[in-house]
C-alpha cells in the first residue's frame, strides 16, 4: 500500500479554490471563525466530503466529521484532519492543508477501491486560531472534554457576537454527540509554521512533542511626568519597566538555554510622547518550553524579577493570564512510524517540536496522536507570503496516506 | 520699591478668565496656536493690555508686544512676557502665568502712579508649546533670528494648515520689525513643571541654566516572525531592540549621573501581536544635559550601542534627527536678583536647572535674561491637573514685580 502516491494536482487545486475564500485585496485569506466566510469555506469542504461518499456528522461546537467507513465499523476508527478558518491575515495552507490532504487520501483510496480495516475520518475543528474567539483550538478542546459545552457557547467574540448564535447562524451547529469518534489513533498533517526544515533543507518533520504556552498579559502604573524636568531618582518609569521586562526574558532565555524561548511582541505605552515618562504599559508576555517544568521556573523567574522590578521602579505591576498549556508529548511509537513512512518514500525527514499549537495537542489527550510537519518557506505563517513548495505539499500528504492506512489497517486496538 | 504687592485676587480672576477660552469636557486647555481658540485668547489679552493704556505692536511672526513707556523711553526697554498657546490638553498656568504676570505688574505700576526709567514691554510669543506647529518656541527663535521668517511661514501644521495662511486668517501678522525691541533685560516667569520646588517645599526657583535637549526617532527593522517557532538564534526582534534601547537609556544616565536625563517615552511595535516577532519598532528618545559636552558624549554613546545592537540583532536601525538644542547658562548677575527679591520677601528659594524649553532660552541670545520659577503640584503640567497654590503664584508674581522694577530704573545699559 505504501507505494500508493495520492493525486498531487487534485490536492493543488482543492487548496487553491478554499483559499479563494475569503480572500482579501493583499492576497490573504480571511475566514475567520463562524463568519459568513468560514460558512462559505465549510460548505465548499462539506461539499467535497459529501462528493467522496463519506458521512458527515457535526457536534454542537460546530466540528465537522466526514467518515469513509472501513470494512469493520466495530473498531475504533483513524482520524485525521485540522482547521479551515483562518486569521485575519492567513495563507492557503495553515489548517486547509491538514483537512484537504485528509479528503485526498480518502480520494485515493475510493480511486483504487481499497478498503480499510476501519474507518478513516476527516475532522474539522471549530476556531482554531482563536483569531476571532478566545482561547485558540477551541473546537479540539470542547471535543475532548477540556471545556464545557455551554461555557464555549457563551464566548463573546471580538466583535461582540456570540460564539452559539454564531453556530446557528451559519447552521453549524449540529447534533452529533461530543466526543463520538474515539480514534485508535490521530494523525495531523500542518506545515510547520517555523523555519527550521525550510533552513535544514529537511522534507519531513516528524513531530514528537510540543511546547508549554505560558502568555501573560503585564499592566505597569507608573507615573507621567516630565521628560526633561523630573529628575532620574524620581521617576516611576512604566515605558522603562516594560523595556527592563522584554530585556529580562530575553535574558532569560540565554540563560536557560534549550527549547525555551521567550517574546514580547506587544507594547503599548500611555501616553505615548515623546517628552513625557510613560505613566502606563501595557504588555504581553510569550513563554514556551517542551518540559513543563522547565516552562514553571521560567514563569518563576519572571515573577520574582518582576517583583524586584515594581520595588525599584516604584511601578504597581499586575498580570492577566491569557492562556497556559502544558506541554504535549505525543506518541513515540506513532512518531517513529511517520518517520518510517518518510525513509520509505525516500524523503529526508527529522524529529522535531512544535513550537505553535494545534488541535492535534488536544487529541492526545485521548488518543495515541503525533503530527507530520511540511517545510514552511522562510518560516513565514499567518502572513498572505506563507508558502510550501507544491512538491513539499504533495510529499506531505504521501507520508500521511501511508501513516494513515497503515493505522487503519491495523487489527487490535492498541 | 520692593515693598510694593501686586493685587493677587486681580491676577488669579485674569487666569481663570482666560482658561475658560478653549476648555475642554476633561477641563483641559486647547488653545493649539494660530487656531479660533488662540485668536480669541489673543483678542482678550490684547484687550486687557489696551485697558492698561500700553501701546501694542505684533510683528510678522505673530509676536504680540505690549509696552508701557518709561520717562526715558530712549533707554533699551525691560521685557517679560511668555506665550499663551497650550498643547492639546493644557493647564491653565503654563505660558499664561508669565504674561498675565507681566500685565498685572503694570496694572500695579498703575494703581500706584508710579513711572520707571526703562519702558516694559510685555511679549506674547506664537507657537511656543510646539503642539501645532514644529519647532516649539517658534515666535522667540524667529524673533532673535533664528530662523528665517520665511522659512517659519511656510511650516506646515499637523492639521495640514500653513503658518503664514493661518496667522493671516486669525488676524495676527503684524508689521513691526523683527526684534524690534532689543532689551537690557529679559525675565520670564513660569510654573517649574517640574516636581523639585514642591518635593522641597520651596516657594521660588532662581533659574540659572536650561538643558540642552537632543530629541531622535529610531525605527529599527527586524523580521517577523512567529514567537513560538521561531528559535532564539534565528531572531531579528526589533521590539526587543527597541527594549535594549530603552533600558540602555536609562543605564547611560546612571553611569553618567549629574543632570544627565533620558526617556524613552515613545514606543510602537508592528505587528504588535503577542505571539508574532515584531517586524518593526518606532521610538523616541530624549537626552537632556546642561553641559553641551556631556549631551554629545550622551549622544555618542548611545551611538555606538545602536551600532553594536544593530549587528548583534540583525536588524537596522536608523535615525531621524526631530529636535537639538543647545544648553543655556542665564545671566548670573540677573539669577543672583532674582533669589536676592525672593529673600527680600521672604520667600524660600533656590538656584535651579530649567529643564522644559521656555522662550528665555531664545531671549538669552540677545540680551541678559533669567526666569523664576513657581512650584508646580506634584510636578503635572501639560495635564488639566496642572496645579500651582494661589499663594505660590502670587508670590512668584511679587518676585517679577520686584525684579522688573528694579531693572526698569536701572540708568545705564549693562
Amino acid at each position: 500500500m505504501q507505494t500508493m502516491n495520492i493525486n498531487g494536482p487534485r490536492l493543488l487545486a482543492q487548496l487553491q479554490t478554499l483559499a479563494a475564500i475569503g480572500r482579501t485585496e493583499t492576497n490573504a485569506c480571511c475566514r475567520l471563525a463562524l463568519t459568513d466566510e468560514d460558512k462559505q469555506g465549510r460548505d465548499l469542504v462539506v461539499g467535497w466530503m459529501k462528493d467522496l461518499g463519506m458521512s458527515i456528522s457535526v457536534d454542537p461546537i460546530g466540528n465537522i466529521f466526514g467518515v469513509r467507513p472501513g470494512s469493520q465499523p466495530e473498531l475504533a476508527p483513524v482520524m485525521t484532519g485540522s482547521h479551515i478558518d483562518t486569521v485575519r491575515t492567513g495563507g492557503a495552507y495553515d489548517g486547509n492543508y491538514g483537512v484537504l490532504a485528509g479528503l485526498e487520501v480518502v480520494a485515493t483510496l475510493n480511486d483504487a477501491r481499497q478498503n480499510t480495516e476501519r474507518s478513516i475520518v476527516v475532522g474539522i475543528f471549530t476556531n482554531e486560531e482563536g483569531a476571532r474567539f478566545a482561547p485558540d483550538m477551541l473546537g479540539s478542546l470542547v471535543y475532548v472534554g477540556g471545556m464545557p459545552l455551554d461555557e464555549a457557547l457563551a464566548i463573546k467574540a471580538i466583535d461582540g457576537a456570540v460564539l452559539g448564535e454564531e453556530l446557528k447562524r451559519i447552521g453549524y451547529q449540529g447534533t452529533a454527540a461530543l466526543g463520538v469518534h474515539q480514534p485508535h489513533a490521530f494523525v495531523e498533517l500542518h506545515i510547520e509554521q517555523g523555519p527550521l526544515l525550510d533552513a535544514d533543507g529537511i522534507k519531513i518533520g516528524a513531530v514528537e512533542n510540543l511546547q508549554g504556552i505560558s502568555w501573560q498579559e503585564l499592566t505597569i502604573v507608573g507615573q507621567s511626568n516630565h521628560a526633561g524636568t523630573t529628575p532620574m531618582r524620581l521617576r516611576h518609569d512604566a515605558g522603562y519597566a516594560a523595556s527592563a521586562i522584554s530585556t529580562f526574558v530575553r535574558d532569560l532565555t540565554r540563560k536557560m538555554g534549550g527549547n525555551q524561548v521567550g517574546t514580547v511582541g506587544h507594547v503599548v505605552l500611555t501616553p505615548n510622547l515623546i517628552n513625557v515618562i510613560a505613566a502606563r504599559a501595557t504588555i504581553t508576555v510569550d513563554l514556551r518550553n517542551t518540559d513543563e517544568q522547565l516552562l514553571q521556573q521560567a514563569e518563576q523567574a519572571l515573577n520574582e524579577f518582576l517583583k524586584s522590578l515594581s520595588e525599584s521602579e516604584g511601578v504597581t505591576i499586575t498580570s492577566r493570564r491569557l492562556a497556559r498549556f502544558e506541554p504535549v508529548v505525543f506518541d513515540a511509537a506513532l512518531t517513529d512510524r511517520i518517520a518510517h513512512h518518510a525513509e520509505a518514500l525516500g524523503l529526508s525527514h527529522q524529529r522535531m517540536t512544535s513550537g505553535a499549537g494545534h488541535d492535534a495537542q488536544m487529541m492526545a489527550r485521548i488518543c495515541p496522536t503525533s503530527m507530520i510537519f511540511v517545510p514552511s518557506v522562510g518560516g513565514i505563517s499567518h502572513n498572505p507570503a506563507e508558502h510550501t513548495e507544491p512538491d513539499d505539499l504533495i510529499a506531505g500528504a504521501n507520508v500521511l496516506f501511508a501513516t494513515l492506512t497503515e493505522l487503519a489497517n491495523q487489527e487490535s486496538n492498541p
